[in-house]
C-alpha cells in the first residue's frame, strides 16, 4: 500500500510544526516501525525509555520528543508528541484509498433514493427505497442499505455492512466488515412463560467520524434512538444495546457489550472485553479496564476495573491480599493455640 | 415507520383487555416513551416508583397497573402487566414489514427447492439445491442458504445471514443480519502436537419462535445435532458451540459464549457476556447474571453470578468482604501485640 | 451428509493401525454416537471411566483404548488414541465437500487476477484487482476478497468471508462465515481531545492448515504484519489485535479476544471467552482457561486462569477461601471479646 510521494523533513515540518535536527532534505516515501524500517522510511520512538529500539534502526528518519534529540544522530523531527505527530506523518503518506465515482453494474438501487455522482456503490450491494447519500459517500461491495437510510459525505462503508432501515450516520463515518447496525434490541416482555417481542421502533443515530469496527453490532432503540455522538471509535466484535448513547469522544475496545438504556459520557476510554450492564449511567472521562464487569453506575472520573467494577487500586489491592489470606488463617490459628482456645470449623 | 393506521382506547381494551380511565374513544396511532410522546401517542409506566416519569408527558394515553389509576389525569387503560401490556399494544401498531412475495432477479436459486409463492427471496440472496421454505418466508437480500436447509412458515431472515446445509429452522423464526447457523463446531484431536480436525456432521435444528440476534453463531454439531428448543431468545454477538441443547423459552443476552455439549434448561434468563464452559448441565429457571463465568454445572433453579459462578448472594458477600481483608489483618495485628507474639511474615 | 461409501474394520486398521477384536469384515458406512449409532455405524469410547454409555448402543463397531478390549463384544479397534483414531475415521468417511471448479457467472472478478481453473469462485463473490488463488481453492457465494490478496492450494472459504486488500492465506486454509480478515487494527492518537485515526498499512500473514471460526476478527497491522503461523485453529467470534501474533499449532476458543502487539507462543490452548491485553508475551504451551483476563505476561508453560489471570491452582484457592472469610472474622471477634479487646469498625 505504499505511496510514490515523497515528502522532505522540510515540508513535513511545515504542514504539522516541530523541529529538524540533521539534514532537513531528507526525502521520505513512507512510515515504518524502527525495526522494519528503511532508509525512505520516517519512524518515531515514543518515551525516551524505549530508547534500545532506536540502536540498529535503519530509517531515514525518525520522529522524537523534544528532550530526546541527543538519542540518535538520524535525521530527525522533534515534537511534543511524537505519537500523535506520527499519525499525521502517516495520515499524509497513507490517504483512504479512492474508490471510483458511480453505481457498480451489479449493484440493485431501489427508487427514490438521492445518489449523488460522486459516490460509490460497490459490486452486489443493495440500496434500499430513499436511501441518501452525501457527497463521496463509498459503499463497499456485499453492503445492505435498509430503506430511508441517511449516511454523511466522505463515509466510507467497507464490504459487507449492513444498516438497518431509517437508520443514520453522520459525515466522515468509516464502517467496517460485518458491522450490523440498527437490528432489533433485545426487547421481550413475559406472557404466562412465554416471550413476546417487542417491536423496535427506535433508530440509530451516529454522529460524525465515527469509526465502527468489524462485525460490531448497535441495536435499534425500542422506541426512542440509540444515539452514538461525534467522534466515537468503536473496536470490533462490540455489542451496543438498544437506547444506549455514547458520549463525544469516547473510545471503545474490542469485545465489549453494553446492555440497553445505559449512557456512557464523553471521553471515556473503555478497555476491551468490557462489560457494562443495562440502565447505568458512566460520566464523562472514565477509564474502564478490560475484562471489567460494571454493575453500577460510575458518577466520578477515575479508572474502574475487576468484577464487580470499582476503583481499580481497590481492585488490584484486594485481589493482591486475597493471596495472603492463607497466612492470616494461620496467624489466627496460632493466636488460639496460645489462648487455649478450640480451632472454629472454617 | 410509524403506521397510519388509528386505534381507540376502547378498540384496545377489546383486544387485550383492561380497564379504562378516561375518554375511551381518545384515537391513537402509535407507541411512545413517556418523553418523546405527543398527543396521538400511548405510553406506559412500569412501576408506580417511577411516577415521577409521567410528570409532564404529553402522551395522549398511558398503560398503568391497576392500583396505579390515580397517578394522572391522561386517559389511560390499568392493567395487571403494563410492560407486557405496552408490548401488544406496540405489536399492534408495528406489524413486521409486508415483504414482497417472489424471487428477486438477482437472486440465485438452485435446482429442487420447493419455495412457495407467499415466500419473498431477496436481491443478490443464493439459495441451495434442495432448500424448502414454508409459507410467506422471507430470506432477506445477500442471505446465503445451504443444500439442503429448511426453514419453516412465517420466518424472516433479514439482510445477510448464513445458514450452512442441512439445518433446519421452525416457524415463525427470525434472525437477524451477520446470524452465521451450522458453521462446523471446534473439533480438534492433538496428533502428536498438530490439531487433526474432526468432521462435524450434525446439524442445527430450531424449533418455532426463535429468535437470534446479529452476528450470533450456532454451531452444528460433531455427531448428533446442536437444538435450540422452541421460543428461545437469543441477542447479538453470542456463540453457542456443538451439541449445546437449549431448552424452550430461555433467554439469553449478548455477547455470551456457551461451550460444546452444555445442556440449558428450560425458562433460564443468562446475562450478558456470560461464559458456560463445556459438558455442564444447567437446569430449569436458572438466572445467570452478566459476566458470569460457569465452570460447574448448576443443578438448582436460583440466580448465579461471579467467576467462578456461584450462588449470587454469595458471590455478592464474598467481593464485600473482600473490601474489609485489610481491616481484619491490622485487627489479628493488634491481637499479636497485646499478645506479645512475632508479627508473620506474610 | 452421510457418504455411500463401506469400509471394512480390515480396510480401517490397514489405513490408520490399531488391533481388531471381532470380525474384521464388519462394513462400516459412517461414524456415530454412541447414542445414535445404528449396525452400520462406527462409534468411540475416550475413557474406560465412560464405559456405562457403551451399555446399550447400537453401533456396528467401536474404537476402544489397548486396555479397554474387554468392556464389550462388539467389533472394536484398539487403539493408543481413541478420540485421534476416531477423528482419522470420520475424516475417511466424511470428506470435505467437493466444490465445482469456475467462476460463478455472477461472480464479480475485476482485471489482473491469477485464478487455477480448479478454483471454484461462488455466485455473488467479488474478487479484486491482482488475486493470486491457489490450485482447488474454494471462494464461497458472497465472499470478499480485496486486492492483491493471494489464498493459498486447497483452502476454503465458506459463504461470506470478507479479506482485505494485501492480506495472504497460505495452504489449507479453512474459513468460516462472517470471518473478517485484515479490517483496520484499532490505531488511534489523542488530539487534543480528539482521536486521530493512525492508517494500518500492515497486513494479515497466516500460515498452512489454519481454520478461522465464524465471525471472527483478525486485524491487519498498524505498520508490520498480523501474524497467524501454521496450524493455528481458531473458532468462532475471536478478536486478534493489529500486530499480534499466534505461534504455530495453538488452538483458541470462541469469544476470546487478544489486543494489540501480544505474542502468543506455538501449542498453546486458550479456553473461551478469554480476554488477553495488549503487548503482553505469551511462552510456549501455554494454558490458559475459559475467561481468564490475562493482564501481564506469561513467560512459563503451565495452566492459568482467573481475574487477573494467575497460576489456576491459587485462582481456585484464592477463591474457595474467600467462602471461609466470615466464618475467620467471626474467630477474629470471639478471640478480641476474650482478651476484652474493642471490636474494631469494619
Amino acid at each position: 500500500m505504499a505511496k510514490a510521494k515523497n515528502f522532505r523533513l522540510a515540508e513535513i515540518v511545515e504542514r504539522f510544526g516541530g523541529e529538524i535536527a540533521g539534514n532537513p532534505q531528507t526525502a521520505i516515501s513512507q512510515v515504518a516501525s524502527l525495526e522494519s524500517a528503511g532508509p525512505q522510511h520516517i519512524s518515531f520512538l515514543v518515551q525516551r525509555k524505549l530508547r534500545k529500539q532506536l540502536a540498529g534502526t535503519r530509517a531515514g528518519a525518525v520522529i522524537l520528543g523534544r528532550m530526546d534529540g541527543d538519542l540518535t544522530e538520524i535525521p530527525r523531527i522533534l515534537c511534543d508528541n511524537p505519537y500523535l505527530y506520527f499519525a499525521k506523518v502517516s495520515s499524509l503518506f497513507n490517504p483512504p484509498p479512492a474508490a471510483k465515482p458511480g453505481i457498480h453494474k451489479t449493484a440493485v438501487v431501489e427508487p427514490g433514493t438521492r445518489i449523488p455522482a460522486s459516490a460509490s456503490i460497490g459490486a452486489g450491494a443493495f440500496v434500499g427505497r430513499g436511501v441518501k447519500l452525501g457527497r463521496g459517500a463509498v459503499i463497499g461491495p456485499g453492503c445492505q442499505i435498509g430503506a430511508g437510510v441517511e449516511i454523511g459525505a466522505g463515509s466510507r462503508l467497507h464490504a459487507r455492512v449492513t444498516i438497518y432501515p431509517a437508520c443514520r450516520l453522520g459525515d466522515g463515518a468509516l464502517l467496517h466488515s460485518g458491522a450490523v447496525i440498527g437490528a432489533d434490541g433485545f426487547g421481550i416482555a413475559l406472557d404466562a412463560d412465554r416471550w413476546h417481542k417487542i417491536p423496535q421502533i427506535g433508530r440509530v443515530v451516529i454522529g460524525d467520524d465515527v469509526e465502527i469496527g468489524a462485525n460490531t453490532c448497535i441495536d435499534r432503540g425500542a422506541l426512542d434512538d440509540t444515539v452514538i455522538e461525534d467522534g466515537v471509535k468503536l473496536d470490533n466484535l462490540i455489542q451496543v444495546g438498544h437506547n444506549v448513547r455514547i458520549g463525544a469522544h469516547t473510545a471503545i475496545a474490542g469485545c465489549t457489550g453494553i446492555a440497553g438504556s445505559t449512557r456512557i459520557g464523553k471521553h471515556c476510554m473503555i478497555g476491551g472485553a468490557a462489560s457494562i450492564v443495562g440502565h447505568l449511567v458512566i460520566t464523562d472521562r472514565v477509564i474502564i479496564l478490560a475484562g471489567a464487569v460494571v454493575t453500577r453506575s460510575i458518577l466520578q472520573a477515575g479508572t474502574y476495573g475487576g468484577h464487580p467494577a470499582q476503583d481499580n487500586r481497590n481492585w488490584t489491592h484486594n485481589m493482591a491480599r486475597l493471596r495472603h489470606l492463607e497466612a492470616l488463617r494461620q496467624r489466627v490459628r496460632q493466636i488460639e493455640q496460645q489462648l487455649q482456645m478450640p480451632e472454629e470449623q472454617a
